[in-house]
């Protein structure tokens, strides 16, 4: 059964690729040649083992990923990395551990991480009501902390940081959820990497984590297994059943990614091309429409605006979903509109969009 | 596609039914109606909240649950149970808490619970080799205990309670993952049960954790958010994004268990009749083949059994796969062949196997 598809501009769960879930239907009740749905496959099994190593190698190829990070695929989202991080790196160091906290995503990282230690904010967006990332001069990690901690794009504030950080003195982690796989990262300046798969990566429920090797020797002993770094790493992510069916998907996002897109590098330039046409429709719409994120931090996934007259935005809403673009309206906590545009959303649904906005002003504008 | 399938004596990821697996492939490209696949959606949406609630209202129908119990899924399997348990039931209360510890998962149950307090193991299996669980004479619980931890069934060693515990002078935590959804259970007599979805019901990448109201108060303060029972009961599983696929998988088979089985007890006479098929096979081999567990502790989910011959299993396993009927190796730990034979195994699967056994014995017995 084939069904027309909708433009879903989702913050996450968002859209996926059509060819990858076309494959997952096709193969959906035997995997070829095995007679057994992926989701009845035990994860003890060869074809199992295949898949999880193509992912692997899949991640390891898009991100140039050396040689001395090993990647796992967990369960509990970025919310449960939030917890790890901290219980892995800083409980028993006695040493802070720096936060940058840009907004909604990294205020809850700080909150977990209290749990376990000293947190100092590095930097803080709420006195500027998380409009922008923090520029490349304002960002000063010293070597006393146990780790540096940043989130590289905002999504419910549509912030995005433009610059990539340099190693820091201490070692630096970040959660990439909203913006994993959608550009080329300089990986090894990354001491840990984990972002959740269901923006960009697959499917929720499973949490890509990369970490490097060496940062494993800090984890204290006395961890409950599940949430002990080393144990995943030592067990291939296979200390118990991981999430067979969500990492498959991974496996065929990522395969998407090398065989019909080509990579990151081409991947990033649709993706600022996508975003460029929306933030064009905002600039140059006369003040009717107005971006929440100040210029240098706008978001190539997630672009949150408003308009001039709030009470219009129910039914720029109601009028996209009408013409088949749904899931338009911005955060609770950030109000407005927000159009997440992430990898697998093509550039003619972001035309669409564009048109669409156009077409409005043209309606409602002055 | 259509591919021929086998029967998978998988101890989980295990067989699903087969129209539930035809009902996702349907859907696959888009819910009906929606344009949207369910690997897609929004977990805040209320295609999402219909389909999570479906499932809460089929467990709570399947299982005749009272209303005073939060239906939970969560993420990182019965072992994170296994910590989650204590970290809210055990710590910072003074008291110990008491496990039976009848096989491998009750006993890596108390490896975690110890983290978090002392742990009294209140019956003990292994100096017998894990082939039986206690007798209702030798399960004596008190009250002094934070709670009483029980594993209903053994997967690794093939043990089940053939008895449902009373009520305990302590809350009554349980571990059901293999034999949950199988079999009728008095529901009121457990404070808090759990199960890994991969047995019977559903894939890999949820857990069901069903807790009754009055516990929650017991909860200590300064959890990690995602490892809080009373976040998760608060915010009905959607503190952060929830394996939204597994749970719309977990819908399909209750909806499955309820409409084309009619419910638990239908349910539990046909896993009855399957695995009284496999036992008489052993029983009847003259010693050919001999069963793992003893007679009283046999699981009708996981028939563990050896052949008097070991060399001959290799053989055994092979000649069956060459059948159609995979996975019958046995858990490394305990050697020999194991056939797990969960709801979605049809009768006709297990009577394939049951008449390989004899044609097996035939050829190679004495």
């Amino acid at each position: 059964m084939k069904a027309s598809r909708v433009y879903n501009f989702s913050a996450g769960p968002g859209t996926l690729p059509l060819p990858v879930l076309q494959r997952a239907q096709d193969e959906l009740l035997g995997l070829p040649g095995l007679g057994m749905s992926v989701l009845e496959i035990s994860h003890r099994s060869e074809p199992f083992e295949r898949i999880m190593s193509s992912a692997q190698n899949n991640l390891r190829a898009l991100l140039d990923l050396p040689r001395d990070y090993h990647i796992l695929f967990l369960q509990g989202g970025a919310t449960l990395q939030f917890s790890m991080v901290p219980m892995n790196l800083l409980r028993g160091t006695g040493k802070r551990a720096d936060y940058v906290v840009a907004g909604t995503w990294g205020k809850k990282a700080v909150t977990e991480a209290r749990r376990e230690g000293e947190v100092r904010v590095l930097w803080d967006g709420e006195t500027e009501e998380f409009t922008r990332m923090p520029r490349r001069d304002e960002w000063q990690p010293d070597s006393e902390a146990a780790y540096v901690h940043i989130t590289s794009n905002e999504t419910i504030q549509g912030l995005q940081l433009q610059w990539e950080p340099e190693s820091a003195p201490a070692p630096l982690v970040c959660d990439l959820s909203s913006d994993f796989l959608s550009r080329p990262i300089e990986a090894e300046h990354y001491a840990l990497i984990y972002a959740g798969a269901q923006k960009n990566a697959g499917p929720a429920g499973v949490t890509v984590v990369i970490v490097r090797e060496d940062l494993l020797e800090r984890v204290p002993s006395g961890l409950h297994t599940l949430l002990d770094y080393g144990v995943h790493a030592a067990k291939d992510s296979m200390h118990n059943t991981p999430p067979v069916f969500s990492i498959y998907m991974v496996n065929l996002v990522t395969e998407w990614l090398l065989q019909e897109i080509g990579g990151l590098r081409k991947m990033a330039a649709i993706n600022v091309e996508k975003a460029a046409l929306l933030y064009r429709a905002i600039d140059e719409s006369d003040g009717f429409y107005s971006g929440h994120a100040q210029a240098d931090s706008r978001s190539r996934m997630n672009v949150t605006w408003r308009l001039a007259d709030s009470n219009l935005e129910p039914l720029f809403v109601e009028q996209a979903r009408a013409r088949g673009m749904h899931n338009l309206k911005g955060h609770r906590s950030v109000g407005g509109l927000r159009a997440s545009i992430y990898n697998a959303m093509p550039l003619a649904g972001v035309r669409a969009l564009r048109d669409f906005m156009l077409e409005f002003r043209g309606e409602h504008g002055p």
